[in-house]
């Protein structure tokens, strides 16, 4: 199967969603701040994958429990606050939105998710997300307006929304996602909502929700910052009458994720570079994701990279400190085509690497083994500080 | 035993030892590159502890050899490049730069360590390192200012030169320390050489050097680089004849290594902020140490510093996903005196904390048993971007 992806539609590219966002005065600037994604069946079957981090936000640890169920009939998302850090309270803050939407929908909140974004550590204006859910469900809609609105009211430092789908034989794939400060393995300062009316039991949207986000959003690593809120939906609406094969699925879901990424990493906070780090050679997959993660978040590579200079000699401190089997008699280092660290030494005069262009790729062999894996970054530039040291957030 | 540490002098304050630091033309800047400690006894005790990371450069592979006998005539240390990733080349240029020392020194080179800092993936200009090597043999002195030569000649990006000592009742320990970026847990970046007259066996110099970067050169981490080059030696002359309690000698020890990591710290690069994180109520003290680490390092944490914003959500979101065992209901957050997270929620109101000054003392209670560490950093700010991206270092 050859998957195209397009990013004209989102969740509303499949059938049987509708979809809606607004501005429902949670932000003090009064921006889009609050989505709905209402799954109009016939099916209902969904999963969920969630942050590591050990401080969950409320509507983690809400969305959490109803995804044990693996049935959604709607998602309510919120930026302008994380609602992490809330205690009780902030759990209460989270039940109540799903209440209320389950209201309007005629159904339990057991069968509502939850997600929120923003600054840790403050509760929410719950005026303002209550009305704002009445105000959402009555602009929901099936077209891919409204699948856009949903996807710009989620949006925290990122600049754009970003949305993507995909089409197979009869059934499709869409999503949206958020994310641009806090980006880190294990799902990254994201909140990513995924739909399909392919027809599929929970078990295998379970599965193949963990195989795309385990190669798409596990992937990139903008800043170490596993967030408290980070949250992938995936909800099926079955209209198709299609149950596509399990692995063909799989690699659709797979292709809009790792799209969404892309869009993630370009719209990362202060990016001025976008940066492949292939690690080969490994002794084993875990090996080479942690070598990649490590010089992914490594200060001295990352402002190297910023300022165009393919220092790989910081690129083989980083290597090296992570705990990976590395060898330095067998570790090579190539940035965009030319090797410039060979055997553990010098090869190509450092010169000979142009990274004057956005897109960066570094591939390290570590020639002890055969796995690799990639990971996608960001280089470190003023304007993350800037974005990251002027303000809360 | 109350110790007072002064910075008026530094290798040469205990007596039997000689220093010396010279510009041999290893810096294309012309400055102080070339750096020589020799001990002329009656004792040669010696102890030495290096990196961690997989990748070595040729000196610490070297030195490490050297002190398997724990025992010193001398230290050659140059500043200009950091002879890591060179291969076996960059081996033999350590050996070489050994061999010059010891032959002036009518020993054999396994009597000399060697330490290098600088670019990594370079060979060195070894026509300027040995006969930087014969103009360092003819400066050699005992004085507090030949000490300062010597301190000053392996600066990188440091802007002065960083030595202390201690008194006590006859015998005293006294040492310099080198380190601005790549500084990070388990010694950082960092070269230091520590001098004592006091009589004391290879073994116990060895379990006192060891406790005492423990607690000190391995708590300090401002960017998680643990570098190629770390190497911490600790040098006993026997010229004072006493042979103190070992406690007393780690006490005096660790409190001339905890004011030079002070002044690393204070000198690290583009440090605007210098932070104390103080992990409280840990399960053991790996975790404190985890908790704190990933806290030093995390970015949005170091961001939000250089901006005075004490945004403890942050915090809270570094200490969650380090995987140490942090429990959001006994969390609590405290900057500067003020308690701003409480049992994991909101308690003061952030403003409450002021972080205007340039110490900050970040108190981290996990509330789940009684270990504690201390981590030692600094903020992430522009002049570590420009710093860093300016030029390869």
């Amino acid at each position: 199967m050859s998957i195209r992806v397009d990013r004209d539609t989102g969740v509303t590219a499949p059938s049987g969603f509708r979809a809606a966002g607004v501005a429902a005065g949670i932000k003090s600037s009064g921006g889009p701040d609050l989505a709905l994604v209402v799954n109009d069946g016939p099916e209902f079957t969904a999963a969920g994958v969630f942050t590591t981090n050990a401080v969950k936000a409320a509507p983690v640890l809400w969305s959490q429990e109803v995804l044990r169920h693996r049935r959604l009939r709607a998602v309510v998302l919120n930026s302008g606050g994380a609602n992490a850090a809330t205690g009780p309270g902030g759990f209460q803050d989270t039940h109540a939105t799903a209440e209320k939407v389950a209201d309007r929908l005629d159904t339990g909140a057991i069968e509502v998710a939850v997600c929120s974004t923003g600054l840790i550590g403050e509760r929410l204006p719950m005026d303002a997300v209550l009305s704002g859910v009445d105000c959402a469900m009555s602009r929901l809609d099936t077209t891919a307006t409204a699948g856009l609105a949903a996807a710009g009211a989620v949006l925290t430092t990122d600049t754009h929304a970003k949305q993507a789908a995909a089409r197979a034989s009869g059934w499709s794939v869409g999503g949206f996602a958020k994310g641009a400060g806090m980006l880190a393995p294990n799902l990254a300062t994201m909140l990513a909502v995924l739909t399909t009316d392919a027809v599929l039991t929970g078990e295998v949207l379970d599965t193949a929700l963990r195989a795309a986000t385990r190669v798409t959003f596990d992937r990139l690593d903008v800043d170490g910052g596993t967030s408290t809120n980070d949250t992938v939906l995936l909800l099926s609406s079955g209209t198709s009458g299609i149950t596509p094969d399990e692995r063909e699925f799989t690699e659709a879901l797979t292709a809009v994720s790792l799209d969404l990424v892309h869009q993630l990493r370009a719209d990362a906070e202060g990016v001025t570079k976008e940066i492949d780090i292939v690690v080969r050679g490994a002794a084993s997959e875990a090996d080479a994701i942690t070598v990649g993660r490590t010089v992914a978040e490594d200060n001295l590579v990352k402002t190297a990279l910023f300022g165009s200079d393919p220092n790989w000699g910081r690129i083989a401190m980083a290597a090296g400190r992570c705990g990976a089997r590395v060898d330095p008699a067998t570790l090579s280092i190539h940035i965009n085509g030319v090797t410039l660290c060979s055997a553990g030494g010098a090869a190509a005069d450092r010169s000979a690497a142009d990274l004057s262009g956005k897109e960066v790729e570094i591939v390290i062999d570590l020639g002890v083994g055969a796995a690799e894996a990639t990971i996608l970054t960001t280089d470190l530039s003023h304007g993350y500080v800037d974005e990251n040291s002027a303000y809360s957030s």
